[in-house]
């Protein structure tokens, strides 16, 4: 069976998805990354992975793409900045890779190929303009239009987490303020819930008092915690903002919600198609679907699918 | 001499412009529109237009390009809003004046048409990832990405102008607050202004206690007036925000400002560029150049242009 192969490449392991064109999973590996072993050692093991699954499904994958979390250049096959990854700036990942490999290889953002994903996975190919938040520590975004992916003049387009959503908002990592992952990232919300917790003194919550991860909030909102609920109303309405600037930015037919955090879809939704359904302006909103993807995998999966793209 | 013909459908005037693919203009002519008289009529009026154009040119554009200010579906070839046209909402404008003129004819925002305007004739086509921002009345956009036009599903793309910029800013036409539109548009210019000599009762300038246009004020400025200055200032805030914004959204390479109110270049740019310049996430802001578009027709030159596109 014809399948491309996915890498996706993480501060803590190097995850192999081979995938058919459609999207079915037929097999997965995966290693941890030690990034301190440097450049080279690393190329290594890639291969090594790939033979490894490749071996196992007695197949050969006709090209692979390299997802990365980061700013990465795909016309030239290097990572720019990519803070997990910070041994491999400027080194040529894709042309070594492709010359250990022999088979051509793609390197592109993380986010991209769940866009990817999300436009020929999850939508099939339906839709031909797809836009996709990952929502996880940071808040990611991809972009296909007219069934191509956007890539943009340095290959950072769809950076939709550093859109300014508040004016003078929550510090965001990369140094603003007000980016919508620094209100709708895992940061986001747990500085959202302190910030609730503080303006609320006397409201009573499980969230209180405790440490407490993203899927801590989610639990406790899906339990009826008012306070937990309301942070992600908060965030709900971050998204909101970014998503009606990104239909007038882009005007897709479907915005899909992808990563982590997107699976308290129930929690946020309503409060982005509150912020879409008040636009006057109907024609770009009155037929935006917007959606949380169904599987979690869209990224690598995403990359897998892209790798059999000409063009890839 | 071979040329494109490109139309500009306003409320008062309907002017046409032939143009050649680079972007020489070979004839413009101009009638008034009325858009009371129905739709038919307009057709009528535009085919003897173009005929009277052609005839003085003694040559025959393959095909022609219709800019309009409003919400435009290309592919049904139909104004789905337009103020300035609304007694022709809905009717197949397209397919009527291809018949009235036995051609091909496309019809587009007409910001749309000032971006490719800027990247066909003002970057002559040097530079395949370029946003248009059109100051005027209203602001407009248009995207070119890998140069092709940026349409969107349902040919709504890149209305820059509603994007927020302001949480809870100035009122903007279509009813929602804080956009772009609302802040670095005509009437948010005027509105600065009359914040301004609220704000600052005691300062000196010649735009207290008169009427003033959008031009008085860039006078004024021009001629040193400080608080005219800074009513251009607080422009170029919100352009910052905006093109930050576009900048992670798109990833161009160019941004043209175009339209009239785009002139007082100087007044503005510096605050865009500051803003652009802060970012900390430099692999999208690195290469990224700001601009005055150097003519002031790059829409009607622009349709024009795009009519001699294939898949125009």
């Amino acid at each position: 069976m014809s399948f491309g192969l996915g890498l996706d490449a993480g501060g803590t392991f190097l995850k192999a998805t081979a995938a058919t064109g459609g999207g079915k999973v037929l097999a997965e590996a995966s290693v941890p990354t030690r990034p301190e072993r440097g450049a080279r050692a690393f190329i290594a093991e890639a291969a090594a992975l790939v033979k490894r699954l490749e071996s196992g499904l007695g197949g050969r994958a006709p090209g692979l793409c390299v997802a990365i979390a980061g700013d990465v250049d795909p016309r030239a096959g290097r990572i720019r900045r990519s803070p997990n990854l910070l041994s491999f700036e400027g080194f040529p990942l894709r042309a070594s890779l492709s010359r250990a490999l022999g088979r051509r290889v793609a390197l592109h953002n993380d986010a991209n190929m769940a866009a990817w994903g999300a436009y020929a996975v999850e939508l099939r190919r339906r839709v031909p303009d797809v836009l996709a938040l990952t929502l996880g520590t940071g808040v990611g975004g991809g972009a296909v239009l007219g069934g191509r992916l956007v890539v943009g003049s340095t290959g950072t387009a769809a950076e939709f987490g550093h859109m300014r959503v508040v004016a003078g908002g929550y510090p965001c990592r990369c140094g603003a303020r007000g980016c919508l992952e620094a209100h709708a990232g895992s940061y986001g919300l747990e500085r959202t819930v302190r910030d609730l917790l503080a303006e609320r003194p006397r409201a009573r919550s499980r969230l209180r008092g405790a440490a407490f991860t993203p899927k801590d909030v989610s639990e406790a909102a899906e339990r009826g915690d008012a306070l937990a609920r309301e942070a992600w109303r908060r965030v709900g309405k971050a998204l909101g903002i970014g998503v009606v600037n990104l239909v007038y930015a882009f005007n897709p037919r479907a915005v899909v919600f992808c990563g982590g955090l997107s699976r308290a879809g129930r929690l946020y939704l309503g409060e982005v198609e509150n912020a879409a359904g008040a636009e006057s302006f109907r024609g770009p909103f009155g037929s935006l679907r917007l959606s949380v993807a169904r599987r979690l995998d869209l990224g690598a999966v995403g990359a897998a699918v892209y790798a059999l793209e000409r063009d890839g």
